[in-house]
């Protein structure tokens, strides 16, 4: 049996085709032509899925899932909303079903991630399981009693929209004080750049070119590693919001493992130990709470495709 | 077929019969002897018990459901940790079991309240629901995608115990920012002293008999009722601190209900009133997002005993 995932991220289209193994045998993208109605682009999309299972001569295709930056509702097939795509209550599902003829699901991305993970990545195995993404927001994927969750309308699972501090910073949501607004790589290039404007003496100015446009998620990591105090400042700025969030959902759900994707997870161990030793310095529970473990994401840039055939495979 | 129902409450311990109908036939309390080996205590919970089936003749008694104020581990039926009764892994279901020869279920409060008003009072007919009992702590009861969900060993859905403020007010359970500490009935109460404190005209000290230790959950809504501006600011900061908390969990959950309990929920539309108007006014998830209802329980006082039975049922 194989399964089509479709990866919709906010700047590419991604179709791969999936086996039972969770392998990518083939795959393509295709470019966001905002000038064309985005219900034309989903009926380009489907086209050239047939196109490219006819090519393939591929047989017994199960159906297609899609993984979606954006907020869909799971249950309609539309993706309700798309601020990068510019996308409003468009019939996904509905669209790629009536050009196909196979059946769709889609989910949010961050979902799709952390079922991917479940099943093919590092989380196999686990029974509940958290997955946080920490790119330009932080995306919450709900792995729970052996089923993803993502509540009414496939519209839970908000982590990065969860709480962090009561009246804090705003966030483009319309709230103040998300997590997202404290954890996500944008987060921590804006408290690098402030820090920077504090610190005149920093090594990180150099290893911007002395240009805040040259910062990114990585730079305060670099410098700490070098052992510049502002940098390392930063970093465990960082780390300390980002565990004080782990730590919430670890009360929260008392999962087995929490799986960490998105571009700051590139830093592996330099991330999950610290977190680790903040975990188990301060995990609620008394005497005899389940260790709760923090592992990185391994199936990386395909973990949208995959994550998105997951969605029908049982 | 008739279940057991025990509530451990902090104070209390209560026995019902439950029908299938979730009306208790009959009821009867025990004292809490901490001059007894805390074995002992269960095991003369376990003589009244069959005491009481025989004195009334009861046949086709499916089992006890236990719900448990303390730390509890559903998969093995220990009580892990209590605090108000000092037990230390207390083998609750084995010792019941042992001496009634009933199956013997056990899980937190909180959890037992939730899934007695799913099927019994305010919440039937909903798959999502999120419980909070505010009263001494905030607990927190999940019941998800059709079941309860209690995490690993059952010590997730401690909702009193995530975040609201990082770095916040310290908690009981040794971390900081708790939401507990912000919006249970002990933190009214505790501001509500700061305020009077503040404020010498307020009524508040008069409808105290001008002493702080006739300060309870109640006072600052009967006063804000009567117009006194600093009761009104302290139940107003009171309910954004819980309807901040709220949103927090609609975002995560995104359930199809919130449950109030405990305590406080005494006070009804003065409190789901203004709660809805924020959660309105502040509900992520942009267009199409389905509204989040905010009810108060049902079950009142013998919500702990029909949950716990609730554990038994199918």
């Amino acid at each position: 049996m194989l399964y089509i995932g479709v990866d919709i991220g906010g700047m590419s289209l991604k179709i791969g085709v999936v086996n039972e193994l969770g392998e990518i045998i083939s795959k393509f993208t295709m470019n966001f032509d905002k000038n064309i109605p985005q219900e034309e682009m989903i009926k380009s999309l489907a086209i050239k899925i047939n196109e490219h299972i006819k090519e393939n001569n591929y047989t017994g295709v199960k159906g297609i899932g899609v993984s979606c930056a954006g907020v869909v509702n799971t249950k309609t097939g539309y993706c309700d909303f798309s601020a990068n795509l510019n996308w409003i209550n468009l019939d996904i599902c509905g669209i790629l079903k009536k050009y196909t003829s196979l059946d769709t699901k889609i989910a949010n991305d961050a979902n799709c991630a952390v079922l991917g993970e479940v099943k093919f990545g590092v989380a196999k195995n686990y029974h509940n399981v958290v997955m946080l993404t920490l790119g330009t927001g932080v995306g919450g994927g709900l792995y729970l009693d052996d089923k993803l969750y993502e509540g009414n309308q496939g519209k839970g699972a908000e982590l990065g929209h969860s709480l962090f501090i009561y009246n804090g910073r705003k966030c483009a949501c319309g709230l103040k004080g998300c997590f997202e607004r404290y954890a996500s790589a944008s987060a921590l290039i804006s408290d690098t750049k402030k820090a920077m404007l504090k610190n005149k003496e920093s090594l990180l100015w150099k290893y911007c070119n002395f240009n805040l446009d040259n910062v990114n998620g990585k730079v305060a990591f670099d410098c700490a590693k070098l052992n510049d105090k502002i940098a390392i400042k930063v970093v465990n700025k960082y780390i300390s919001y980002l565990s004080y969030g782990i730590l919430n959902f670890c009360n929260i759900f008392r999962p087995e493992v929490i799986i960490l994707g998105g571009g700051i997870s590139n830093q592996k161990e330099n991330l999950t130990m610290p977190i680790k030793k903040i975990l188990k310095e301060s995990n609620y529970g008394y005497k005899n709470t389940p260790v709760v473990d923090v592992l990185i994401a391994k199936l990386g840039n395909d973990a949208g495709i995959i994550g998105a055939a997951c969605l029908l495979m049982n």
